[in-house]
């Protein structure tokens, strides 16, 4: 494919990617020093003893556009034609740190520094607040900061924080901050917490290839099926590379979780005031980063209803121009494509 | 919906459902002694403690469907309009047994039980082979007893064994029967290890609900990534629940994957002949049980190709007629519906 893609609406739609990653070079500074100190766990490991070092082309090419928030970035969405990216600092964040000053400090800094760049390319760059949950109450105070003085659109936290889960009781203020100031949460991926990475590390298998999707999307079922959209109703949360699977697998899910919630099977689940479907379609929004894939695309629109699935990249980790062109291509309706690359993102991030 | 059901060819095709399964009473036993004693992993604990001693509905249901391979079972078949059910030992099979004689011993008598019911019941009943991983050797020696004195058209492997996947190579005997003798194999879903299960028993999230995809995606994606299908082009891997969402994630799979062979992340991972496309489209089958859902198994026939994609039922864990009349209403063609339903089975399992 070699049609040239432009911004601008080429045709008839801005492009806006939602999941786009971008880091500092104290966070990676941070969380590389914990890997030499055999502190991190697993996951971490595997993902920034990769990413951090290795001299492939690859990881190359990533650290430096990850750490790039100028004329790098912008020259890239330009070869795609992408008009807008929504950024977010990139996995694991802060959540892989126990010193939380520090933490605190490499969030709220990344956040500053996100905040000149969305000032110098106002009309590129979006931007999602860092929040560093092991500090709950902290966090709610930088969503805070994020959505009133830094004009932020969302917050992007990185599934589980230290092997813990937003449904855990202590992240409460963390949910409630989101759904009082209208802060959609993005959870995004990170490697499975020790006590689920078996031997995943040894097959190759615990990142972006399986153990992300598997992670998160537990991490989203946990919210989903606990209640925390009956506690929210108002509650917003976004999840990438294809809503995680859950629009696939929302029959299975609802049909199980219902069977154990009738014979009592585990005292942690309860009857919920609506079916699984209702939160995925009320609470839920999906975006397709790292899954360029129409028939993926389709079932989520089919399942989850058109106005919940937006378009994503995932550069720098996934950075393949003709993907754009494969879905500008999709045979799907004019409007869909509209609301898939355009209305739907502006709508959910208010932006 | 209240059309009633019928067998015979209602629509001009016939219902054969691939993934049903049976128990038999000394596995219970054995499976709940070592539930008792405390030696069975959290998986098999939390899904025969339930389903073993629930006084649950539910489950008082499930435990006189399993036993039985006589009339109630054909009476719930032609309720639903079901003119075939393929069998197979429920999961775990004897995989969490750890006294090999008791193991083999059980799976033997369970074969020739099913033996003798597929012969009460020959245009009803079809057979898969259980065996005991633990023991290759014997297993592979079963496998040709299954096939060849049995009648016997697959066999059917409950994921993991004792936390070890059937690409270590001690397994290699029973993937080289399989594809010697060109029979199916089926894997189906257990609870992750314990290495794996995190806190998804607390969260009641390790079962059918969610662990179960989770854990049989991840040993189809070990059998995919190394090598196996190289090894045995002819050898023929069928993944049900919606074949574990295989074909949803593929492109992503295959993305990853081979960025991680390219950058030399992981020393397992090598170069393969093929894109996983290629395995997904020539070496897997997938059916849906558990997934009643026409958006999903119309993603996998997108992806797979409609020659590959198999009805289930999951009796008696899901027993839902009204879940027969959504499929047959499905909007896909007669001749997708025919081989939805009857054709791709009858070559499958050649029967």
């Amino acid at each position: 494919m070699t049609t040239e893609l432009k911004t601008g609406g080429q045709y008839g739609y801005l492009r806006i990617a939602t999941e786009e990653a971008f880091a500092t070079a104290e966070q990676i500074d941070a969380i590389l020093r914990l890997v030499a100190e055999g502190r991190a766990d697993k996951g971490t490991v595997s993902l920034w003893g990769f990413y951090g070092t290795s001299p492939s082309e690859r990881t190359t090419f990533i650290r430096e556009r990850l750490l790039d928030l100028g004329e790098l970035r912008v020259q890239a969405m330009d070869e795609c034609g992408i008009d807008k990216a929504v950024l977010a600092l990139t996995s694991p964040g802060v959540q892989s740190l126990f010193d939380l000053d520090e933490a605190r400090g490499i969030a709220a800094r990344a956040n500053d520094r996100l905040k000149d760049a969305c000032e110098r390319y106002p009309t590129r760059f979006v931007g999602m607040t860092a929040v560093c949950p092991q500090d709950p109450e902290w966090s709610a105070q930088e969503l805070r900061r994020g959505k009133e003085e830094l004009g932020f659109a969302g917050v992007q936290i990185n599934s589980h924080t230290q092997g813990h889960y937003l449904d855990e009781e202590q992240f409460d203020p963390i949910l409630r901050a989101c759904a009082d100031m209208d802060i959609p949460l993005y959870i995004h991926p990170q490697g499975p917490p020790d006590g689920m990475i078996g031997g995943m590390v040894e097959a190759g298998l615990e990142g972006a290839v399986f153990g992300f999707a598997m992670e998160t999307s537990y991490h989203a079922l946990r919210l989903l099926t606990t209640g925390v959209f009956d506690r929210y109703p108002s509650l917003k949360l976004v999840l990438g590379h294809g809503c995680e699977g859950l629009p696939f697998w929302i029959d299975r899910f609802n049909y199980m979780f219902n069977a154990g919630v009738r014979s009592q099977r585990y005292p942690r689940l309860k009857p919920l005031r609506h079916s699984l479907h209702h939160y995925l379609r009320t609470n839920v929004w999906g975006t397709n980063s790292g899954l360029p894939s129409p028939a993926s695309i389709k079932l989520l629109m089919e399942v989850m209803g058109e106005d919940r699935v937006c378009y994503a990249m995932d550069y720098p980790y996934q950075f393949v121009p003709d993907e754009v062109r494969l879905l500008d291509a999709m045979d799907i309706s004019h409007e869909q494509k509209v609301k898939f690359f355009q209305t739907n993102a502006e709508k959910l991030f208010g932006i």
